[in-house]
């Protein structure tokens, strides 16, 4: 299997333009006292619809052939993904739709429509739901993780981190499907061949860590965890290769962590993460982590789409 | 009275060097949708305590002389300036003492504990318990906003803003005694002279929009407003000339519009500002600025030191 490489990164970043945000890597006191090392966040909750998803989305989208892409998209998704496949659609003039469970979070089902998707919520299987509409439709299938141009766009994100602390040692991604890891650590691996990349899952959802484990993809039976963003019941092939070839390490954290992280990136980083934007945080702070005193560690916090009765909980 | 100049503000940036965070200049899809501008956010909040100031008191402290840095440095405040005195005297290794009300909020007083600083809390008059400490002690005073050097620190915060955005054509910034109004005005005034600089007072803190209309420093009997920071109640001599000199106009908002623009920036920029962070916002959305379609407008959040319980109430 071929792995994403430097000159794909850079392509995506061609493609991504200036529509999206070129997220900044910003300092943090506190984490840093905390921790010994020199700590930076990078916000990625500051991107468009509230998470790193657009980045893949767009050159994906940008990669289908032009009849297809005429026709339209599609994909399923409950979070995320769905708002940013929308967006990005949206923003280069393609129809989506996206399926989403009926039990989908209001706020989450309407973002999606307003920032233009048609979507449709089922009772029944999400996906042969998504495989039905998509023959019926022609509509091409835009993976939420599991393909090379997604993986090139998410790892912008790294290149970026690149960029701005090129003297990095240490960069701190959580995982779901593991879209924004191996992109990340395919750029980090090229242009700081000297920085650990290490991934980050909730106990409740350790598909990319059973998978390195077992040296194949492993689809969990259930998944448990406040980190919807990071509760993708199985890792896929792309993204494994690519943890297998350049991430040093995936380590699991628990809820009560993730949601201390949050606490703390809410009253000392000022920001207003989701669960899955803190493990990364929350794997820094657990002290499981071998951190070098000085060394230049970057915590991607990888989106903002919390629910407020949760943020306001955590105050 | 001498403005301070462009050279003055690039001086100060010099003498801040690496001790402070270059604090980014952020996008804003939602802000930018609202109101028809590209709106950035330059996300002061982000800054060492949590406030603009620091860039100020670092400025002061070097502009001292030897024998008078060493004895120490005092100064009074109930909130950011008592922590970023505090902060960066002990970032330079300077004493710093800091008279508080013995009514601050005791967050305030542990924070600037915790920086290092001396706090002396008095149920007297604050002014006069801090002339009284310098004499005895032969302490240097830094002043909150009215001094040239101040000035010109909290200008660094304009040259930023200048160099991320030398397109910019309206800079909207919360005023207090006046300080970061003044330096930021002087640096894009300099830098960016199509660009309008519009100040931000609370309507029960209005002391820079009457001396402006009176065309003297103005002692306000009494100030109410949700917004300590920008509850000053007058303006300084030297902020007064600047503002005179370079901002365009200083408009006020009511509290609830303040309270509005932190919900917006809390559930849409996913950032926690303090209530004078949120007003230059509160303006921006109030409707009663001349916003050029398409313009890329900056908004200054200037601080995220918030009572939790007031952002709690608002989420």
């Amino acid at each position: 299997m071929s792995l994403v490489t430097l000159q794909d990164i850079r392509d995506a970043r061609t493609v991504i333009g200036d529509r999206l945000v070129r997220t900044p890597l910003v300092p943090s006191a506190h984490l840093s006292q905390r921790t010994g090392a020199r700590v930076s966040l990078k916000l990625e909750l500051f991107q468009q619809t509230g998470s790193f998803k657009p980045r893949g989305v767009l050159n994906a989208l940008a990669a289908l052939p032009p009849d297809e892409r005429a026709r339209g998209v599609i994909s399923l998704s409950a979070g995320n993904h769905a708002q940013a496949l929308a967006w990005a659609a949206n923003a280069i003039g393609v129809p989506a739709t996206i399926v989403m469970p009926a039990t989908a979070v209001q706020a989450k089902v309407e973002a999606t429509r307003g920032y233009g998707g048609d979507v449709i919520q089922t009772e029944g299987d999400l996906l042969a739901t998504t495989q039905h509409l998509q023959r019926e439709r022609q509509l091409a299938f835009v993976h939420p993780f599991d393909e090379p141009v997604v993986i090139a766009g998410q790892g912008t994100v790294g290149l970026e981190i690149a960029e701005d602390a090129p003297d990095i040692r240490l960069v701190i991604v959580g995982c779901g499907g593991g879209g924004l890891l191996a992109g990340v650590a395919a750029a980090i691996r090229a242009l700081c061949p000297r920085a650990r990349v290490i991934g980050v899952e909730p106990v409740g959802a350790p598909a990319m860590h059973e998978s390195l484990a077992q040296g194949h993809p492993v689809r969990l039976a259930s998944t448990t965890t406040i980190a919807d963003g990071l509760a993708a019941p199985f890792a896929g092939t792309h993204t494994l290769a690519h943890a297998q070839a350049f991430v040093d390490e995936v380590v699991l954290v628990e809820d009560a962590e993730i949601l201390d992280a949050m606490r703390t990136l809410m009253r000392h980083a000022r920001i207003l993460p989701e669960p899955a934007g803190a493990a990364a945080t929350a794997a820094l702070l657990g002290g499981r982590l071998m951190i070098t005193p000085g060394d230049h560690v970057a915590v991607v916090v990888s989106g903002g789409n919390a629910d407020p009765a949760l943020l306001k909980s955590l105050l």
